[in-house]
């Protein structure tokens, strides 16, 4: 019998130290909605997406002729056309175009684990894509949950969980997080919506009238492209 | 109708920080095994407890007269005669002693939260007594769960979702951790045991054969102390 690899679960990006990503696959989760709207992007056919901290980077980035995006606290920062909507980005054309994006907690995530090996981006929207591609990986897997302001969220809790389901056959969860995560998305399952409806950050949403956004992102395996962080940039795996 | 009180889980000593909690009630809770020792001596007669953050602070305490202990990664420290284990105190007469403990994680909690102005301790051995404690103090209330080395665990964040239910009907959960815990707790509860058993810290404690000390931790309110932090000593809440 093949030896299971190990997934462990990081609740918060304040939790990173704690974790050896030095020989890892990190799956980056933002539920709502820095993740959900990078697959959709990149499955629209832009070409890469660089995730940056700063809405100043975001900015220079947009001067070499890059759609610049940014969103703090739920809303697009003012000047800026786009945030993280995913929905915001299927209006447009991004065949080819190349994004910029700076989020409150998705891209910082992604910055705080960027010395990982391999780094990928998961949501609901691309749950079954992710797994396959964690499945064929030979590294052990850390899923690092982008929280709100550090703290834990049940969202992207809730993702963690559905993600260690899926690739069960080849990874065994080993830390307390990942056990409970699990124990949380086998509850929540069969109506993510109303629970995650009850969760702080759908409250703060939803005083934003984004629940579209919101319902947008809880669909699952509505998209088959999983981002790879390649050279700091975002690229669809299957174009790779 | 009186407006409730809110109620806050810290899943982690590594994301105090994110609390206010320079007007709450703080509940540090270390269930294997710190915060269920400090309710069993103090309920034995113990005087009070001084959590220290070093073993050096333990000893030199020792040389003023109390009973020193010390716990590091689950065993007692070399050169101590004690360390976390509740079953230990209920061997010696504590009556009118003075304890000096330090362990791996609860202590350490304990410092963080130190400045709050009220601070007790909670286990499942005393978690009523805890609760109406809770329920008659004026204060909002943050939930500290010590973890394991800052990792998140499962036995801290299961008493963090009992106490939850038990204080319902005065405080109401306004995080996401608090929805998770609680949701957690519901699922668990009939049959605490079991589920503790597939946490790594119960793997962990049970290869240094302390089984009967877990079994002994997982038992509901077996006991009437809490432990409340005055000018940094723990003393038994009835004695105040």
């Amino acid at each position: 019998m093949v030896k299971k690899r190990t997934v462990e679960v990081c609740l918060s990006p304040a939790l990173t130290h704690l974790y050896d990503l030095s020989n890892k696959l990190v799956v980056v989760t933002d539920v709502l909605r820095a993740t959900s709207a990078m697959c959709v992007a990149l499955e629209a056919g832009a070409d890469h997406i660089i995730p940056v901290n700063s809405v100043e980077e975001s900015l220079a980035l947009k001067a070499e002729g890059y759609i610049a995006a940014a969103e703090r606290n739920g809303k697009v920062v003012e000047g800026f056309e786009f945030g993280n909507s995913p929905l915001s980005y299927l209006k447009i054309n991004l065949k080819g175009k190349k994004l910029a994006i700076t989020t409150t907690n998705g891209t910082k995530a992604i910055s705080m684990a960027a010395h990982a090996p391999d780094l990928i981006t998961g949501a609901f929207l691309n749950l079954k894509a992710v797994a396959d591609y964690v499945k064929k990986s030979p590294l052990d897997v850390v899923i690092i949950c982008a929280g709100w302001k550090d703290n834990v969220n049940l969202e992207d809790s809730l993702f963690a969980g559905a993600l260690i389901e899926s690739i069960a056959g080849s990874c065994k969860s080993t830390c307390d997080a990942g056990l409970m995560t699990q124990a949380l998305y086998q509850e929540a399952k069969s109506d993510l919506k109303d629970v995650i409806r009850r969760s702080s950050h759908f409250v703060r949403l939803s005083k934003l009238g984004i629940e579209e956004d919101i319902n947008y992102c809880l669909q699952l395996n509505k998209i088959n492209t999983v981002p790879v962080l390649k050279d700091g940039k975002l690229v669809a795996h299957s174009r790779i």
